[in-house]
């Protein structure tokens, strides 16, 4: 029996953000990962309530951290839980990735299932399913139907990771839960307000975790806020009447910590896609990983635009020369945006005016798909929605079917809107409601639409997404996505892109999944003059560095014909990959990447730097014994730098090296460095 | 018209947290404090979003903040806003308070009027009011009858405090957004996550802030979160389908921020309550302010239970004899909680048994309010609802209609949940829905209960309330409330309040309003024989530093018998006041407060301090001129601190001043000093 001291003892512990972390706790379960150095323990406190804790080689990394639920139409489901049975398992398979960063992906974990229920009053119960790796942890919540727990309304998830380490974060704030386009901030943890995940955190003695989710479905993103410890506490996107409605059963999306001595570790590391359900689409040969070159930076230089008129750029013409462009040059992909009609006019607040299927009158869309496919090259199809998203629904199987008429492969998604909110109308002339772009019926609006477009044998490349939680194991054809900021930002932004944006990217952004950033703007200016903080070797290194199964040729042709040395490479970079290592990095300083060609035995390196001049010497461990490769290097040339002239300064040369070299390379503030290897016969 | 290089400009500004912050801007209305002092401006930049900033001597306090909404059910309204006119009023008068700090309360302020409309749309319009004091200022927003926006429901309320200097904040979590019962945070600004208010800032340049709301009167609690530019930005407590759904027209409750060189001016405002609506219940001379006992401390120590059985502390016996003990040391008031049905069982869980009307088969309501009338002694009513609270509204009215008629005069209410829900249930067998302390069907359930109290003549002193914002001017029978760690904590708390929470409290909790406090035990322990963190001088200046018109004389009756002087000056002091003035303090560190008794030419002054010894030197011209007081000083006595026995360590001493001396306390480390002044005749 509970009487009011021990209420009130309760409401102290909560008052000072103790959460029973100083009450008499007992162990209840434990499992440890399959090389024994991550250890998972829950607790149940006197009060009974569940919290979790993770150590690696003995020293604790994330604190007793609670679990639990607030919900709106049932009492909380946290407290006076009792173990119910616990099962274990081990797993070691390895599965293949119908593209990606490797081919082969090995799953090996322990897993441990303990079922909590409430020792009085409804008995309601739940599993707790953690799966331990070598590299990290990921747990979920598994909620049986009950009588006593049908349909929750979850107010909250009371999901903590108390990191029990001083640390550095990396982070962009969640503010209006609907833009993922900051600049990363670093700051000490106690000053991260309220996170968007992926976060990343390095601990004062050099311990690298990423917080994170896989398999967001049916369910609302997970942000992370402070709590009253200072340890981080799951927020969820907000939605109506609660952040997630779900019948049960159900589960929750996994959340996950990922652990690595190195930066690099959580950029190689498989965990989030391990966590994901495998294929359900079956063959995906219909999607090509490939290169693409389209209608694009010369809208973001306001030279031509989406809207109809003299300065139209997905004119007939105008797209034919990109054709021949992209044709002459081996590139598979062509992306027109500004195509199709709703463009004129205020379209940013009149999403529901766009027509997804119809050309504007000077665009042979027909035309153009033959004169493409005659030369090799596909579409590739745009839908900017405006987000209104219930309009886009509506029309996108045409839509797709249209666009799988016509050869199209690959279709790039918008879902910009001012100040963020995604529009919604069930019904035709029914009240429109406003979600979020990572709420709940968001995670499953992008659903809809990439099963949709799976029917019509089209990939899909969102942009202004939900956040990747590794879904593209389960439908192979969400290809890439954006949900940081891009290149864009570089013709027009205040500020552009700075030297240490995409060094950071690679070590949080990209954690979750493939990039569409559209790098190679080998001209390095945008908008009236502006410079872009990065030297053209650089431009090349974001091939390599930034992953994604689609690249974009981003710059305009006149401006690779320019620099034939540098184009030379975005030629010859490969876009799907066997193999992916990361040779060296810090977090927002510098990284250098190694990824071998899918199905050759080409190698590819890119290096990209902060603001600080440096010199990589990176291991050439990877290549094969007893052969012997060319090094075709593009790097910055001396005295380059990322302010004016200097970041044109550009060296390519060639040298012969084997598996036991040294690649020594000077990277300029703002700079990079992209190699090939190819082999030689001897 | 807006293209989209404007709406990705737009994308950019917001990217970067920037809102527009960077971009040309108009100033389009401006308005001074009545001392010229303080300076609103408002701006609105190029496209359309409007700021507004405040300056005080020239130098910025709050930089350029936005304004606006986020609806559910309509389009943000923040953006494309032109002015549509202004007008400009002054005000000066003076009103008079039934009780409180002071009686006479002027209102001084200069008003702006500024009407917005959208440029295109729905050409949708709202008011903009800035209040500009000598002490700070109050905006809200005004939204009229409109076809387009007939019913909002308000997601966000985009209202930016963008603090223009750095600065140090005491501050508690929102966390669960229901509970205040934390130890306040003393940090850098910039390690705020998402607090409460009234937050209290000081800047580096030692400028004191508070951030706060008044009239918060159906619509949601305001929290802050830190946004992209460190500034911060309202968070409303969530609802159902979101935080606030109102009809127009309405109007959101004041956003203040008050100004004050001295940690005292804070303290000393009248801004909040000036910012409230002029009392509504007329006449309320039925309400007494006064001191009372109670079957209290005892619960808290676990020597008797509010639970039926042979520890049950509200039995007639026990009652008697408390009544005895208040009516000969002349306290009017006898609290006794636990005296009805529903405290059996796990009474945390199921608060819809409390029966809010019958008393326990031991304890003789009628009988006893009958002995304690008799004795001029008034039953203080008490009804837990441990959050049941559409229950509570079932049976309040019967239940206040008997309270009424047996005499009493104050109910105390309380809201105890656990990791915090409310329970509502609109229709009897209905669904639970659960709704959070500090959400707008709260804000509603608390004027209900204040609307039906005044109805049967009774004040309510809310335990587990709902923030205070100033609407005991409209509503003088809502006299006190909890909302803050109280004495309960030195009984049970771990930590237990430590020397600094008093003086913390003064210049936070304070300043949104009365608290109960429950001060006076001069037994200095907790249970288990756990040390009071206080000295015994500090108890009694409790009654001075921590206003309420109704205080608790906490301890039990043997302990005050152990402490003959002490417990004097509580006989002694006042809990109505003609006048307030801080004569000394710094946040969290040392508080001296003199008060004048309401009706009498006698003074009481409290000095609280934190663990550092320190002597204060008061100057004594708040005294009359030409007339000689005698000073009842009660202070820490030599070698006196906050551990171990020499807490007790005590003098009373008394000594002759008038107008132009000071007066010399020396405070212990978690000391105080207590001192009676009374005019003598010549």
């Amino acid at each position: 029996m509970r009487n009011r001291m021990v209420a009130w003892a309760l409401a102290a512990g909560l008052a000072t953000g103790m959460w029973g972390r100083q009450v008499h706790a007992e162990t209840v379960a434990q499992v440890a990962s399959p090389d024994g150095r991550i250890e998972v323990t829950l607790d149940l406190n006197g009060e009974g309530r569940l919290a979790y804790r993770v150590s690696r080689d003995g020293v604790p990394v994330i604190g007793d951290s609670r679990l639990g639920f607030i919900f709106r139409n049932a009492r909380q489901l946290l407290r006076n839980l009792q173990l119910d049975g616990q099962t274990r398992r081990s797993v070691d398979d390895t599965w293949e990735q119908p593209w990606g960063e490797r081919r082969f992906v090995r799953n090996h974990y322990n897993e441990l299932r303990a079922t909590f229920v409430e020792k009085d009053g409804d008995h309601r119960r739940f599993d707790m399913v953690f799966r331990v790796f070598d590299d990290g942890v990921g747990f979920r919540y598994e909620v049986p139907r009950q009588p006593a727990l049908q349909d929750a309304q979850i107010v909250q998830e009371l999901t903590e990771f108390a990191v029990a380490r001083p640390a550095t974060a990396w982070w962009i704030p969640a503010l209006e839960w609907n833009r993922a386009e900051y600049l990363y901030r670093r700051t000490p943890l106690e000053q991260v307000g309220v996170a968007q995940t992926p976060l990343t955190l390095r601990t004062n003695d050099g311990l690298h975790l990423s917080i994170h989710e896989a398999a967001l479905v049916d369910y609302a993103g997970m942000n992370l806020m402070r709590g009253g410890d200072g340890e981080l506490r799951a927020l969820l996107t907000p939605g109506s009447p609660v952040p997630v409605v779900r019948a049960t059963p159900f589960t929750t999306p996994w959340r996950t910590i990922t652990i690595s001595d190195r930066a690099g570790g959580l950029v190689e590391s498989n965990l989030i896609l391990n966590l994901n359900e495998p294929n359900v689409l079956g063959d995906v040969s219909w999607f090509t990983p490939a290169k693409y070159v389209g209608v694009w930076w010369s809208l973001h230089l306001d030279q031509q635009s989406w809207a109809s008129g003299p300065k139209h750029g997905a004119t007939t013409d105008n797209t034919r020369r990109m054709i021949d462009f992209a044709a002459a040059n081996g590139f598979r992909g062509m992306l027109v945006e500004g195509w199709n009609l709703g463009w004129d006019g205020d379209w940013f607040a009149n999403g529901w005016n766009f027509d997804f299927s119809t050309p504007t009158p000077d665009y042979d869309l027909v035309g153009l798909a033959a004169y493409a496919k005659a030369k090799g090259v596909h579409l590739i199809g745009h839908h900017e929605t405006a987000c209104a998203v219930s309009h886009y629904e509506r029309g996108m199987e045409a839509a797709f079917a249209l666009f799988q008429s016509l050869g199209i492969e690959v279709v790039k998604t918008g879902y910009v809107c001012d100040a963020g909110q995604i529009e919604r109308q069930d019904a035709v002339g029914g009240p429109v409601l406003r979600e979020w772009h990572e709420g709940q019926w968001m995670s499953n609006h992008h659903l809809r639409v990439v099963q949709a477009a799976a029917r019509h044998h089209l990939a899909i490349d969102a942009h202004e997404p939900i956040k990747d939680t590794g879904l593209r194991r389960t439908y192979p054809n969400w290809v890439s996505r954006e949900g940081a900021r891009g290149m864009e930002y570089n013709a027009w932004g205040n500020p552009p892109n700075p030297p240490e944006h995409e060094v950071t990217l690679v070590f949080t952004r990209l954690l979750a999944g493939p990039m569409d950033y559209t790098p190679g703007i080998v001209s390095l200016t945008g908008r009236n003059g502006q410079e872009i903080q990065s030297t053209l070797a650089r431009q090349l290194a974001l091939y390599v560095g930034i992953y994604s199964p689609i690249q974009m040729v981003a710059d305009l042709p006149e401006h690779y014909a320019q620099h034939p040395d540098a184009f030379q490479f975005i030629k010859d970079v490969a876009v799907d990959w066997d193999e992916s290592k990361v040779l060296a990095g810090e977090v927002g300083e510098y990284v250098a990447i190694a990824r071998k060609q899918r199905g050759a035995p080409v190698w590819f390196v890119g290096a990209m730097n902060d603001r600080h001049p440096r010199t990589l010497v990176l291991p050439l461990d990877f290549l094969d014994a007893g052969r012997r490769y060319r090094a075709e290097i593009y790097r910055d040339g001396e005295g380059a730098d990322w302010h004016g002239p200097a970041r044109f300064r550009f060296v390519r040369e060639t040298k012969t090296v084997t598996r036991g070299d040294h690649l020594s390379l000077w990277l300029a503030g703002g700079g990079g460095a992209a190699v090939r290897l190819v082999p030689v016969t001897p």
